[in-house]
């Protein structure tokens, strides 16, 4: 029942430079759409999205939710806690049953890397990646290109930092491949325990040290420091991450003016992100959850809409 | 981010009369669409409304999400166990993250009293207060007057009597605070441990004695014997509680043959209220019910439609 | 409250032939409908469907979901798990409050056989039975019909053996009967301590060995292993009940080459059937799962649609 001809978004790197162009130019015409008093367009009527959560996510679920309704789909929210994963059926069974039920398109959200890519093998509908482990998410790495070339214009020749946990977080991983497929400079800042086994492959420089490189940064992204992922102690402790990554006000002293702070939430406030630097001019935080629904409707509409594919699994 | 014009339900007396006039009105308009085959109109198309939930409720949560629906409106349920909550996000948080995603009105329930005043003050969306604590529960109070003024033909001069739990409830607090407003007499009738501190500014009689009272009331309005609220024994047994301030069958005989008995639910059925009772022809809880859904739609149109607003908070 | 004039759908035996003929009918269109890229029709704009599950079932709660927005209506999802059933109000409450709010329809699941009866004599809309206890699971029926008559050309004179644990299963009690009444013969197949006390009412033939049996059937039906439904242990091991019950390979090659294979999932693979006979040329596993938004939109239009019922509790 697998076509070829199905489209996935299962990693950023299922998109090449051209098609996240494509991506992000349908992203503004959907942000226009969000500043309307009906934000809403007809394009999808009568097709199923389906989000499949394993994992409780509200942010992730509710900004695909809104996005699919905003393109008039039909939206079918699944929960693992309240399904009959309950009663032990296997994720193939669950993603085709929800396939024979008429879903155009499965948004999955998965604890294991590699489920998605598994799924896509599986069914004849539309996967996105909504976040599988620590491996990606590739809708945030979109977002997170789009809230960029909003703030500066372009996304070639700046340099990012991307600080903290990089090893156990899938917004790292994306980001770092998006922003280096669309030619910008990318730091990994993290104490050794946090970098990941095998980091070459994600073509980025390696820095334990964000005070020697703060100051070269065109954008700092924190990632939340993931507490529920660490089997042991990474770091002495949570005050010690603060003090070598935390992103503090003395800190920021060495930030650029122009500089941005991004960070895909939810955060702790004052661990890698002081409160106030959060809320302040600097930061584009809220930006990237608004751009993350008008860049979903782009991905979604690219995926299951008619217009020629901008993305291919 | 926060807008000055921006019209928030908190408490029931953020509507002075005139306002709650307009609502009633309109309720009454939209309980006719409810007759209807096709109950729905396309008011509110392309607007979003959030279902914020940090308590259960399936009554206030589907009483809201099918008014809502039926202003053509997409309706997106967040509920905290299954949120970012989880992680330990703030309300703040979780709540500019929801508005960034595009949500017109948040509907909130929380078990802090305040909680939804914090969040009005927080967000660049209309916040509507659908249960904070022991505090208020406007939008019930409003369904309430709707009831009696359908049932009577007015509020005003009418004696309505709100028994039990008083201290616990914010039903209680929200339709004295309402009734009073509209000109209604009001009597709290309670145990003494169940009078709330600083009874006197909710402006009404209070006694111990049901019986020294029914017989003078028009409404008697029973509440919820809220053992989940209560830290210690406030009764000394509910058996007493029944016999003191339960609605028996005996009791009834001494309630005039045209007053109305109302309760919020969920009942206790046995306890405040007797099942025969609750089923009878003095009852109107089906109807506060089914009103809740017309008095919702007006509430939530005078807030995000484009008409003259009703309501500033 | 309660009219004569609603029909319900609570057992199987509530449709007579012809009716059954005219859901499998309208199946038939709807499932045309589900072909298109548009999956949708109008006939119930402004209707509202409750579902309301009080245990959890993703596979039936999304297929009535999934049929019921192709039809245009809303739809509201209760689980009893978040839901003021915490609060301990009965299911004559909450139905009666999901009633008043102004659902037309509530789909109903619940672990007791017998409840959606009870509640289609309290409440005035329609009733739909989504499987109660051991007891019914009537669109599970009447898409086990439409799936076997679409194979087939025919369900008369066809012969169907459901295998497996038959006691515990409302799946096999309402495709029993549903066979029965369509003109089928058929045998259930189990160990002794799984068929059902008082088995004569559903008028079929019983077995206690697959082997001599299989090679008469048109059609295998194997039954869920309901692990969570043994009170005692009712087979010496799985194991042993593979090797009596359990559609194997070896055993597959008793099975006449043109006949089918089903079951109503979810399912424990490796248990009650072999992966590869899931998977396999004669599974009509998947057709069973689509052909269930279809017949559950025919069954939901013809309680609550326009046109004369075909049904009537």
């Amino acid at each position: 029942m697998v076509s070829d001809d199905h489209r996935h978004l299962l990693s950023i790197l299922d998109l090449d430079r051209e098609e996240i162009d494509d991506v992000l130019r349908d992203a503004a015409t959907f942000a226009e759409i969000g500043t309307r008093e009906i934000k809403k367009v007809p394009t999808l009527r009568g097709r199923t999205v389906v989000n499949l959560f394993y994992e409780d996510s509200t942010r992730t679920r509710v900004s695909f939710e809104v996005a699919a309704k905003r393109l008039s789909a039909d939206v079918v929210n699944v929960s693992a806690s309240a399904s009959s994963v309950s009663k032990g059926e296997s994720l193939k069974d669950t993603a085709r049953t929800l396939l024979a039920m008429g879903a155009d398109a499965i948004v999955l959200r998965h604890p294991s890397p590699g489920a998605p890519a598994l799924l896509a093998g599986w069914v004849d509908a539309c996967v996105v990646n909504a976040g599988d482990g620590a491996h990606e998410h590739p809708t945030q790495a979109l977002l997170d290109l789009y809230t960029v070339r909003e703030r500066f214009g372009r996304i070639e020749g700046l340099r990012l930092g991307i600080v903290g946990d990089v090893a156990h977080s899938r917004v790292a991983r994306s980001a770092a491949l998006g922003f280096r497929r669309m030619g910008a400079d990318v730091v990994l800042v993290a104490p050794p325990t946090m970098v990941p086994l095998g980091v070459e492959v994600l073509d980025c420089e390696v820095s334990h040290d964000l005070d020697a490189i703060i100051t070269s940064l065109d954008v700092v992204y924190l990632l939340r420091l993931q507490r529920e992922r660490h089997r042991e102690a990474l770091i002495p402790s949570e005050r010690e991450f603060v003090v070598g990554y935390g992103l503090t006000p003395a800190r920021l002293e060495l930030l650029a003016e122009d500089a941005a702070v991004m960070h895909a939430g939810p955060m702790n406030r004052g661990v890698e992100i002081a409160s106030e630097i959060a809320d302040g001019p600097q930061s584009v935080i809220q930006e990237q959850v608004e751009m993350g629904v008008a860049v979903r409707m782009a991905a979604i509409e690219a995926l299951i809409g008619d217009k020629a594919p901008p993305a291919n699994g």
